[in-house]
């Protein structure tokens, strides 16, 4: 079996869940057929949203290279990263790494894709929005894309920043009422562009309009680590 | 901060729910608060309790070492191992590190003492049972143990192996049954003496009287990482 390497801590409890995902979509009897995994969990790292935005000159890069270099000598056999934002990244990622980089947001946005889905909704760090890191990959697989107006993005972030990573009670309305109007602009799925929204299903499950891609990244790794991948994890969308 | 080494993996989903506390624990407002992790999952190798009971010749020790080594070599400024069973294999394990090895069996053992508690039932693997690894520490504290009798012993073994390991529906009236009895010889608290009995409070909490090893190891690892550990959490049992 291959071992999965995972940068992490992207925020820390998005990593965990994304770990939870792999153990529970891994269909085994014994601990022998789960896959092995290398974590380099750095949350210390400078923000990567202030970073895209202008906001600091911290780069996170240097940072994610040094993670990325550890983890491939150590042994891993592929590279996975549970934070969106950082896939702003990625290319470089990719290139400094002679195994292969998995991408959140091409994988996503293929299996949107073949799924016959045109549009859809972005929910995802400013960071992300504004350097059109996601809206990239699903133009280039045909799929349109919406995204909030400032200042429901604007409550998109302090649910993120706010509200999900200091540990406090999400504010559901708003998500639902930013959610909405994606719909309301003709989105058919609404993406959870941000690791730390995915968290939000921890709590209870949402509705069948969100696409969870920390799910999908899970879905990958345990298909490409070798390991059995349960038959009602087989396809997500 | 320091950075917390963790040879995991034994098994997969108690390592996963060990690192929700250690993040659940922290006090932080932001991702910058949280400590940096390492971790080598490594459920591929052999089975603890087949070893310790001479069912098998494979012996786990080495693998433990080399991941002990490698955690060491990347960073790792003490090392946690979430799987009480291989604390069989403790003393060799910190006597080949020159950082701190956190022994969860001494530590708890330690805790339950210093808060007057004098009779405690165990429940764990037939390995760690056997091997007195546990007992030995819960002695030298001044603690007296009560274990199940050999057939209750084969239940709690079948909930860890044939239920937990397999990602299978516990039979809790079999594991409350066994309590019950370490409960009427005169224990004051239930030791969950494996890791993976832990996982039965992810469900739904647990009665007062089961002491949780891995939330007490998740507790010091923050402790020690210098990261803020909450309030909440400052006195567990």
């Amino acid at each position: 079996m291959k071992t999965i390497g995972i940068i992490g801590g992207l925020g820390p409890m998005a990593t965990v869940y994304y770990m939870e995902w792999i153990v529970r979509m891994t269909a085994a009897d014994c601990d022998q057929a789960h896959p092995r995994i290398l974590l380099k969990s750095i949350p210390d790292i400078p923000d990567r949203t202030a970073y895209i935005l202008g906001k600091s000159n911290d780069s996170p890069l240097p940072a994610l290279l040094d993670a990325e270099r550890e983890l491939l000598q150590a042994g891993a056999d592929f590279i996975t990263i549970p934070c969106i934002t950082a896939h702003y990244f990625y290319d470089t990622l990719q290139e400094q790494s002679d195994k292969p980089v998995f991408s959140m947001t091409g994988d996503t946005a293929g299996q949107i894709a073949k799924k016959g889905i045109r549009k859809v909704g972005i929910l995802a760090t400013t960071g992300t929005v504004a350097s059109g890191v996601l809206e990239r990959e699903f133009q280039k697989a045909g799929v349109e894309t919406v995204v909030p107006a400032p200042a429901d993005q604007e409550l998109v972030m302090e649910i993120i920043y706010g509200q999900i990573k200091k540990g406090r009670q999400v504010d559901m309305a708003a998500f639902e009422q930013v959610s909405g109007k994606l719909l309301e602009m003709g989105a058919q799925k609404i993406i959870l562009g941000c690791t730390e929204l995915s968290l939000l299903e921890k709590e209870k499950p949402l509705r069948g309009e969100y696409v969870d891609m920390l799910k999908l990244l899970a879905q990958r790794a345990v298909r490409e680590s070798g390991a059995s991948l349960k038959k009602e994890w087989a396809d997500i969308l």
